[in-house]
């Protein structure tokens, strides 16, 4: 850690920070420039408090120098972690493709999609159960119905189920059903549900939120590794920006980045990261160039009928579409769907 | 809502929109422009699936002219709501102080500080049991035994504690403590959560995530008015923006905008809104002028050997002097602090 | 324009409303809804004074429903542009390629740096002459001599020139040597710049302000082409947001997105868009596979002797190795760079 | 400057960024820590070419220490500077406060408005000759014609002449009828414009662009300041983020973190930084509490017949009305408006 004194610092107030430096266990290097002090602070600085020497007399600012994460580091583990479930492999050679509605419906509307989606090309099936919803009044999900449905879609297809996850007490319930828990994005911070999920046996899928930094992301990933579980794929979705024309703004450099900071695979939402059913197969294209591990998509048999999200759901054709592109895009990367 | 079609947009497309606006049983207005056609669609808009219509052959956009929330509307009760409890008051004539460290850590720490803050003049004691924290490696809070402490320091003081529940599950046992419930930012849409406390009687502090909307921040207060508790306070703690120089962005313009779409009272938190000791009382005064109806600042004996946030933490006599100034605010706005 | 009352507008309020609308020469048609009235405003909105309907009493807000920019709208002309200038073409199948240091330093660099990228595939040559730079104390270019070495460079490889112009005064100077000219981000609203540039008959690269929305930037090539000059390329660099692990945040949906609006090309800048060397090669894939029209890249003999942004340029073997992932991207897109 | 290695770093990039480190005339101190090594260099860090180190072999990232301002620094001259410009005083105890139309549209409108404001208590008048407007087909200024009305309705009030100047050329001409130069959002990184207005005898108002950093604006003034002016006053308009319901975000804790940093005044626009009439008076008092040096206010005597920016216009009484509710607020800061 770096703790710049400001050009007022007395020499007492330099002394105070030494004295503080050594309470925290950290070792202090004293740099004097021309215009100030600078008190490098060598050691462990993960750790509760350290952030308060801001508030020493003479401090300008602190300035972390180690990541806050470690177990999801790549300089921890150097190898990329690869997630198997069922027929989703993400990482390695493999960029897993995973597919389906917003909400599951119906049967004939999980079904159909299960089998066409398939039929295309995917790896597995994404469909929400318990929904988050932003006003109280849209519909919040078929809960364990709509579990029951996806296992039959499961049954009738092979594909393996990612579905979202949103309280504590559910995780059992889920993951009796579900072969990948998904973490939505407002959920990133719900450390009580990471904990839980990080005790389950099930692979997850960690969305970024909204406006949660990559540190941020990372740290959330490290509450489900940190309680035992080493299957996190972790998925950029978009960030809330200024930018209004697209519902949130995917910022794909974040798959380089991930990738040389964490070992863990990266998968990328083109249908959240743009809110537009005509922007999605370009996005997907990019993401799988940028070097994704894995695409979500969201597609319904017919989107203007849907239930949830249907102005950035793709139909059948459209995603088959989007796979025959992709094919190729992956090919270029020496990789491939599936 | 409107319907924005395309340039390109068949006759047929027009007629499908219109077929489709009835069948969500609205009635659908068609205008015909020189460059394009707009159908508006009359009626209720608030429910599932009217999103979907932008999915609809030929459609460019689709805009929304309701408010999505309805129980928090100032149009459906123009009364300002007051919110009480034990000794605070937020709303009306009175702005509430709520002030205390971010976490409990001991008898001495919380309870110091509670005959601090209340000799200054603040109304209720903050401290939290439950920390919700960034890493899995940061000092997670004393749970039920800080909730005891808080409740010694109400024994003490007469202050009313305000504190913050981080999982449905815990929603009782801080019930029994707390006299008003805190949703922090992260779980601003924890939906569970909201239903929870939209049980319990306890009045509830629902802080606005860093990067949710205005209307999605009324919306989650809609789940708890929704579930049967009124008494909803919002709490503004800034946002999520490219400036770095702050933690987070204190937008001030929410106080007068909030208070002409709501009839709940908004309470302002400085210390998290800029993230450094020396900017939260400038941005108190402020507040208070913008016309806050309370604000929640972070005090600590000793900001720099706290536990949490020490580096946006008031010492006690920061604090007595933030109320001084704050007090001549509060009288040029024909108010009172407490 | 949809102009939505308030709940609590008068029927003389409505009435007003209808009166200014017809004075704008607008006709207005009333929607009467079960909450609120809306006013149909239908005809031409784009003027001056429109926006300031809002003021009337009891409006709550104004919606615009057409583009607010004409010459740039893909409506006008379905036919997307293709521009060439010298050796580079921007748009149909060809993906151009503009690549060259931040700024031109001397002739030993411009000219190695030169035949580097030409040998290495890039259809064009980018470097500063006249360098806008944050601060007063940092490099501002070698002006008039550095357009003299861009000209020599162009002499021995036969590489159009692609520079910035920064002032009114400029242009002239600059298009006497230069191929392209480009409006730097910062510049991107400098009106009378853009009157100038409208004015020459050099093509123009415009690059987008970092908190421009896609709306205001397509509003400043429409500043350029109702000048008179037809020869615009759009350049995506990036929009500022939280992200702070990245310089820019590179909203990759802007292609496809600008694409449907507009029929102007439009060129990625992965260097600004991610401020960081090892991120550049990733975006400048995800780039082409999202289907844009061209990419430029900064490239320096000896990144880290740079007199200005080192930090994002890659060296001739790291430019090479771009080129040949580039290029099977490009090949999975059925088009070609060059 | 902090340059953080890689953990991967050799112990031959360890050296080679010392030498490096030498070669840019600082000292390099090497701390070696359990996880990486961290090299300081002590000296100056404000010039071009340290950020290249970067790029350097090994190199994680590298962190500045030293402000990149200097004449505008607080450190380098504590003492607040106080700008005048015949009626108006900025800084001190005195609060300027700047009022008029968007553009002056004509005689009568400009007179009046002079009139009113200055009866209401402004010190000085604003008022656009030369408007730069997003869109070509906007409204764009009476240009010279306009600013002998702005002289006129000195001639008739005493008011202090305020007006934004957009290009290097006009400054000569604008200066001769204005008190003080504007330099708009739009052109804040309009270097050659900066260097005009440094030139210039007349006080500048700078305006923050809606993405610059604290930083980048203070460089801004910088520019103007190397130039010999040293009366500039800062003004925070907002900046932009993901907030749709004000045209942009007003950061009220600019001011104190601005008066920390910089010994200039700085100035709020409430108008610009809210958008909208009615939130326009709650930021004026907000910015005063927060501790703003001045205030500049769109006044028009009729809004929604305005030119331009009519919907974020006050009329004249709602004007006299904020004038009013600021005095009080002014005077429990122990300041006074004008």
């Amino acid at each position: 850690m770096i703790v710049v004194m400001k050009r007022s610092a007395s020499e007492e107030d330099i002394q105070a920070m030494i004295e503080h430096v050594e309470a925290l266990k950290m070792k202090p290097v004293v740099l004097r420039g021309t215009e100030r002090t600078v008190i490098a602070a060598i050691g462990e600085e993960r750790f509760a408090g350290a952030g308060s020497l801001e508030s020493g007399p003479g401090v300008d600012e602190v300035l972390p120098i180690l990541a806050p994460y470690k177990l999801a580091s790549r300089e921890l583990r150097a190898e990329p972690t690869v997630v198997k479930a069922g027929s989703l492999t993400v990482g390695g050679a493999n960029i897993g493709v995973i597919a389906g509605p917003c909400s599951v419906e119906n049967e004939e509307q999980i079904c159909a999609t299960a089998r066409g989606v398939k039929a295309a090309g995917a790896t597995a099936l994404r469909g929400g159960a318990f929904k988050p919803r932003t006003s109280p009044y849209s519909f919040q999900g078929l809960k364990e119905e709509g579990l029951k449905l996806l296992a039959e879609a499961r049954e009738q297809t092979g594909l393996a189920i990612v579905t979202e996850v949103v309280a504590p007490d559910d995780v059992e319930l889920v993951s009796e059903y579900a072969d990948v828990l998904q973490i939505g994005a407002r959920n990133m911070q719900n450390y009580r549900l990471l904990e839980c999920a990080g005790k389950s046996t099930r692979p997850v899928l960690l969305k970024r939120g909204p406006s949660a930094t990559v540190d941020e992301w990372l740290l959330a990933a490290e509450y489900i590794l940190d309680a035992g579980n080493p299957n996190v794929m972790l998925c950029e979705r978009g960030i809330r920006t200024f930018e209004a024309h697209t519902r949130f703004t995917l910022p794909l450099a974040s798959v380089p980045y991930v990738q040389q900071k964490t070992h863990l695979p990266i998968v990328i939402d083109p249908s959240h990261g743009t809110g537009h059913t005509n922007l999605v197969t370009a996005m997907a294209r990019a993401a799988i160039a940028a070097g994704a591990d894995g695409v979500i998509v969201e597609v319904h048999p017919n989107p203007d009928k849907a239930m949830s999200d249907g102005y950035q759901s793709l139909n059948l054709p459209q995603f088959q579409e989007m796979m025959r592109q992709c094919g190729r895009i992956a090919e270029a990367m020496d990789r491939e769907l599936g």
